[in-house]
């Protein structure tokens, strides 16, 4: 991949930051773009070493109205089937559509409801990776850190974290759920003792696709709105950005090189295609990117697996290693 | 397949409409049961006569809120990948959000709007046809008609007709589009001359998928809300019902022998992702069917095509063949 190094990614960004954001919001967004930048170069390189047969594509874009992003896709790998690493920014007023949307997603306050409009500048900085991978024991990966600030017209600046972390299996392996589960917690807990709890809770119930009745998969972690001037919660979010490679990695190292069936490689494909049905009927992320004007469509779709099979009748038999994970998403667990 | 004629069709629905609705409607919903029976099975058999590799399933189902259906689906075959041929009846309340839903997409008048509400009655006879075949150079077709009736608590029962038949190339013969549309044009003006103008503009905006900037396919016609109880309209949907196959069967058998290149049928793959893409998202018959408590999910995912692929920036190059049905889809063209 052409490099993108932190002095890059920040050159590329500089100046993208409206100038009616307060002073305070400027410092706040080049700390989070400085972090970005740090985990993306960091996650490129590790994903990087992985894979030997292909290599990230690197594709710095503007959107006219305002922010732009650095996508990074890597596709038809001998690991990765299609893998992307983004940091994207949007600024500038956001259609009604959008601004409700935030609000719906955010589970923001009424105090906080009544403040948005149209007319309010929007600024949001947005980190995302999507690891899907051809092995059908290999669970998909996702992993998404941002930062939103609303200005309105009259009133002060509101900014809020969100993000969340959650692997996708299309086989139910205990071990590596608990692995997942317990790096994430044992992250959260070093910031608050309520954390794991809520945001496992949360994350639940966001991947819930109601039409089938389970998950989307084993979960992780899911938070939104927490308010970006406490400083705890920056500190929270640098712990989550260092989380997601122990947490995940070492998952997907472990069956990278498992043999699979024809069985295993058609039910991963199904497992695909309820992922593309979350995906393109329940996720906020892919709503709100939708009602953006100029948002890069080809980004958002990056996020999709790329192959999947809608057979008829597939629901899993009961008994077999498939019905154990289904069974699994039809009842969310305590991994930790 | 295991039979399913006229007399065995009837009698699998006998006693389906609750004996709360009028005389009459239970009149009407035999008249279109019974024309409904003799389209699903002339279907069926002339489909099953093009295919020598695979056989209808034929499944029967109950509804425990309320109706049922008869669902035959062919998949894996040699001309076929995924065909399904469908009836079904759903009666009693609807939740709220299947009404509001039924409001919208029937872009009912408001003097009738605020008729409905949770407590009514409600009556939904549907048949659909959607042909899914592997041949790259076989557009899907797809086809339904449908009768609604409400039965407010105080007030009269409403009832209307509506209908839709498309197809969706994935590579462009301006004669077969021709050919589908003059069909549809010809049988609109036995009835009303203008029709096929509405029916057809009606179609081009339904089928219109924003995120893309393009139709699904190039369309057809696409009509609701005609009132059940005039009996022009049900002479209409006599013709729609005989229309389907002298519109589409000859483009499909014309091309059932077409030879195609890897890169054709990669490009198929892709126009199934977006195929999909505006079923899950957009498609008002998936969303009312989603909010249907009871109703067989099967029945609605066996519409989708078997495979799709999400390859990354997969907008085809221009001056292609694939890019000729692009900017078609982009652009809706006067087709008779």
């Amino acid at each position: 991949m052409e490099e993108m190094n932190e002095q890059k990614f920040m050159s590329f960004f500089k100046g993208c930051i409206p100038s009616s954001f307060s002073q305070d919001t400027h410092q706040q967004a080049q700390k989070i773009l400085t972090l970005f930048a740090k985990v993306r170069e960091n996650l490129c390189q590790e994903l990087q070493k992985i894979e030997h047969s292909a290599k990230f594509k690197l594709e710095p874009w503007k959107r006219a109205e305002g922010g732009g992003g650095v996508t990074a896709v890597m596709t038809e790998g001998a690991v990765f089937s299609k893998t992307i690493v983004d940091v994207s920014v949007i600024t500038g007023k956001l259609p009604m559509a959008a601004v409700k949307h935030l609000h719906e997603a955010a589970k923001i306050t009424t105090s906080l409801d009544e403040t948005f409009t149209e007319d309010d500048n929007f600024l949001g900085i947005s980190f995302s990776c999507i690891v899907h991978a051809n092995n059908p024991h290999i669970p998909t990966g996702h992993f998404n850190l941002r930062i939103v600030v609303m200005k309105p017209r009259k009133g002060h600046e509101v900014g809020w974290y969100g993000g969340v972390m959650d692997i996708n299996p299309s086989y139910l392996v205990r071990e590596d759920a608990t692995h997942f589960h317990k790096t994430l917690r044992d992250m959260c807990n070093k910031h608050n003792p309520s954390h794991y709890t809520n945001f496992k809770k949360w994350c639940d119930e966001y991947f819930f696709n109601p039409h089938r009745g389970e998950t989307r998969g084993l979960g992780g972690i899911f938070f939104d709105n927490l308010p970006s001037k406490e400083k705890k919660n920056y500190a929270f979010l640098v712990s989550c950005a260092e989380s997601f490679v122990p947490a995940y990695l070492p998952i997907l190292k472990k069956h990278m090189h498992d043999t699979s069936t024809v069985q295993e490689k058609a039910w991963k494909q199904i497992r695909n295609a309820r992922y593309i049905e979350f995906n393109l009927m329940h996720d906020q992320g892919m709503k709100f990117g939708f009602q953006l004007p100029g948002f890069r469509k080809e980004t958002l779709f990056a996020t999709l697996p790329p192959t999947a099979s809608w057979g008829y009748k597939s629901d899993p038999k009961p008994g077999s290693k498939e019905n154990d994970l289904v069974r699994v998403l039809r009842c969310p667990q305590k991994w930790a």
